[in-house]
């Protein structure tokens, strides 16, 4: 064990420096630039440009030295659950109510704070400090998502469907603490984060567990006809001696606390590697996304396990707007309606996972799901879903079927 | 059981329904003038109008389409006891530090988010959206409070002594999770919602509780001299399976964590219906208010039991400024001192609680306040309450005097 | 135990009576002068300015009668041990991550509000109303620092070191609910304040704890050359009955969950007093400073016990900034660099602290550490701290070396 310990804080520490000494360096040959002019506007307090629209508050300064951005979302949902087996508990829920802080100082120095308010009281979500090159490359310390999974990279806000697809849900592994690069153009996208624990986790004086995550994503064709998307990402993760966590995943619908598939807590986890495959097309205002996701849990003293699920679905916009894609990011944003009628999507999607490998008996499902959204303006979305479910899990099958409401404001 | 739980959740398809299509409806007709002239004024980024004053942060758009604001409050309170036969503790209290962020986006879309921050994390309070119709007619899904009784929806930072009477804080409902419908204007107004349970319940796999409630008010006297208000109000609710719950008060101060009065956990209610009877009339710095509440609480096996209690005050201000009332809201709000000497008021409330029916020995209290208020500007209020407590729980008599002191800052 | 909590709150009572006296006096002095011209002010809506720059984001109107500021930081470290005898857990930590809204309404009249996000959740950290006379003086009401020790007084994201010394982290009360007057001028500060417990202390039917703090510093010298700051401030606290508590310090690595000293949980203290003394200078670049802490313990039928400690530093920065001192407020405040090229700093301290004495056996612990500093512009600054440490608990030796690293955003 001693070793293995050594060695990643070796490399932790050389991920810290490595950071640091290219923030220095990137810093230095900026001075010339950005930071010059960050000081002359400084002068000028009367440059300040205050905008309110559909984007949200943005204030800056003249020189676009400094900038502040305030903005948020608010989604409340209901489900109606025609439940088979489990009761899955019909009722409403605020699913996600966020208010984010954003600045920029100095121009290329800049912050994100975003907090999650649904539970009740407050979770942090983003929480970051990035350094952006004259390159164009990211340098980010906090806390932010790992770079895995299109439909995980691929905000709430804009997500087709009410909830991520099933092994979206149970494999992506989310936001942690840790040091990232992110570098991103008209051809493609390139992430590589290095992470301890979520911001979340409880301390103790154990050594954290710690992860590896990135994802390269392609724009194969990109124009004004339409895209092609390729991706691949990958995380290695170790874990504190006293971790135990299961995978899991809800139905596609949050509102019930019921999770048809989960394993049991696996107390010896070692490590685990996950590997993500992602396509994505659209042209006019039809568009088709897929994943496939693979596991492999290493436990000790037990073979290797492998978990694994995929989703594909099918978006159309009749009013002809379509999803608008960000090659930069190497994910989906914001529809935008084209008239003032609004704008109306109908979409369809599978998704399949499987948790039954070796002794993790965690169940299988697969649900289909079709949904209608209407988006009457930039910053309003009404969302339904009705999902059939079927799962099966230590032999015992639960096919419920599932209506779901959401109303949306993005501000 | 089961007949009942189909009804309730087709009620609740129709409330939302009935919500999200004149939502639909109004958007529809509201598209040609508002959505229009907010497209509009996005291009003139100049417009943008920053308002900072005693109403707190405005930031608009020139056209209007697009608002946000922030403000808040803060209350401190010192409470001495005179106890009797309960120990009550002296001590200090931040009694409400709330934080809120509101705006509109294309006009008539609007949202709210308000956290409480006194007690030392955040619990949420409003957080909704809301969609306000051509004719006036606010639509507004989220969390927020029930429409019941004069003194719950008075804001907390209008009221006139620092808590409010024994039945309001026992009976009222507060906020829920809900879909509700207002209309106001200089008449009166009507308010009408479904609830769900409040957003900090805990969520399970059974089926939620819900509930109706609805309140009209009337104006019935409204001019330069003076007015009259009478308002009614009623709600229904059903508990979930496994809830239980009690009925209680403190004696009209917070810093003590002692409630004289007290039932204990019922565990088998079924569902519980409260009604409320209002009563205002203010002429020049004079006014007078009360309220009666009587709640009933349906439990299986066990024959109805009836609970209720009523409260009525006077405040006067010698410098004249009186309780402004708004119609539209059937509510009293802030007071604005007309002299820079600031306004003083002087008022007394008498109010009684009856927890006593049945098998239901919760105790009964009768509470006398005598209140100095004063008020040096528009933002600050500085409040003391002397009040003199008679309560009897389980034959044992309990009857302390309290002294109670605030400072309030509103911004 | 009667008599001694009469008079306690006779002293509260006293201390509120005169604190709202002297806010109502002062009030009704300001209001010729600076209510009216904030009356005046409300009606040029076009006065706001608004202003963004290294020192955040603040907007008021023409007239300076009413303000909002908006700011926050954020901490970000990494940890490593090399540990001795006890598991320290190498890792990563959010060390802060606050947000703080801050404002004034009509000239005199002020707020604060700063969160503390860092733990996944909300924390508040200050939370106060403040008076400003016209002569200069603040009375604060609510969730403040009480006035003790100038590594206390001195924002975190000010000081020298990742983390405040050893007997400074063990001894100084930090923030608590209550009442203060502060008074600074070119010459020094006077800080007085009366505290019941802190805002997120537990409430009970017992009366809570309280006490008296005070602070006095001199700028005996002050001029263009440096500054010599002497400092002398003193707490005594009474504890509620039901009270428990301990001393203790992590090793000024916060990542870790390890504190190498620590007091048991002592269960029948009545009363503690805390002396504080504090010696700094600096000339040009260079700067040292110091401080001593005693306190006293006194628990029921056990003799007076004395725990105290020590530290001295000194801090050189190579390009020539120093750090800047406020004599109005007796502290240290935030490195601007000279040039583009960034300013850097070295620095090394001695600390010291004894939690042995009687019966109390909490060990003693020796820290040097040597820290580098560099702050690429006004808003940023990275830290580099190497900590030796020896320290003994109970005869067992525990002496490990620690490196820590943070990066640090200002807005």
């Amino acid at each position: 064990m001693k070793p293995r310990i050594d060695t990643k804080w070796v490399v932790l520490l050389f991920a810290l420096i490595a950071g640091l000494t290219s923030s220095a360096l990137a810093a230095a040959t900026a001075e010339a630039g950005g930071e010059g002019s960050g000081r002359k506007s400084k002068k000028k307090e009367t440059g300040v440009v205050v905008k309110l629209d559909a984007d949200g508050l943005e204030i800056k300064d003249g020189g676009g030295s400094f900038k502040f951005q305030l903005g948020g979302r608010l989604q409340a949902d209901a489900a109606f659950h025609d439940q088979d087996t489990s009761s899955l508990g019909n009722g409403t829920k605020i699913r996600r109510a966020r208010v984010y802080f954003k600045g920029t100082v100095h121009r290329r120095w800049g912050f994100k704070s975003q907090f999650e308010l649904s539970g009740g009281d407050v979770e942090i979500k983003d929480l970051y400090l990035r350094y952006s090159t004259r390159g164009g490359t990211a340098v980010t310390v906090g806390n932010f998502k790992e770079p895995f999974a299109l439909e995980e990279q691929t905000s709430s806000k804009n997500s087709t469907f009410l909830e991520a697809a099933l092994p979206v849900t149970a494999f992506a592994p989310s936001r942690s603490l840790g040091v990232g690069l992110h570098r991103g153009g008209e051809r493609g996208s390139a992430s590589i984060g290095f992470f301890g624990e979520p911001i979340s986790a409880s301390k103790s004086t154990e050594d954290q567990g710690f992860g590896f995550a990135s994802r390269l994503t392609w724009a194969v064709v990109r124009g004004e006809r339409g895209i092609l998307h390729l991706g691949v990402a990958g995380e290695y993760r170790e874990f504190r001696r006293d971790a135990e966590f299961r995978f899991s995943s809800r139905p596609e619908s949050s509102p019930t606390g019921e999770r048809l598939v989960r394993t049991r807590n696996l107390e010896d986890v070692e490590s685990t590697d996950r590997y993500g495959l992602e396509l994505a097309a659209s042209a006019g205002g039809f568009s088709v996304q897929g994943e496939y996701i693979l596991t492999r849990v290493d436990r000790s003293n037990v073979a290797q396990a492998e978990l694994s699920g995929w989703y594909a679905f099918f978006s159309w916009f009749p009013t002809g707007e379509g999803r608008p894609y960000s090659a930069k990011e190497g994910t989906f944003g914001r529809v935008k309606p084209r008239t003032k009628r609004g704008a109306w999507e109908l979409a369809a999607r599978f998704s399949s996972i499987d948790l039954d490998d070796l002794d993790i008996a965690g169940g299988q499902e697969e649900n289909i799901t079709v949904a209608v959204n209407w988006y009457p303006n930039a910053n309003l979305r009404f969302m339904a879903n009705y999902i059939l479910v079927d799962s099966e899990r230590r032999g015992r099958s639960d096919d419920p079927a599932i209506f779901l409401v959401r109303a949306q404001i993005v501000f």
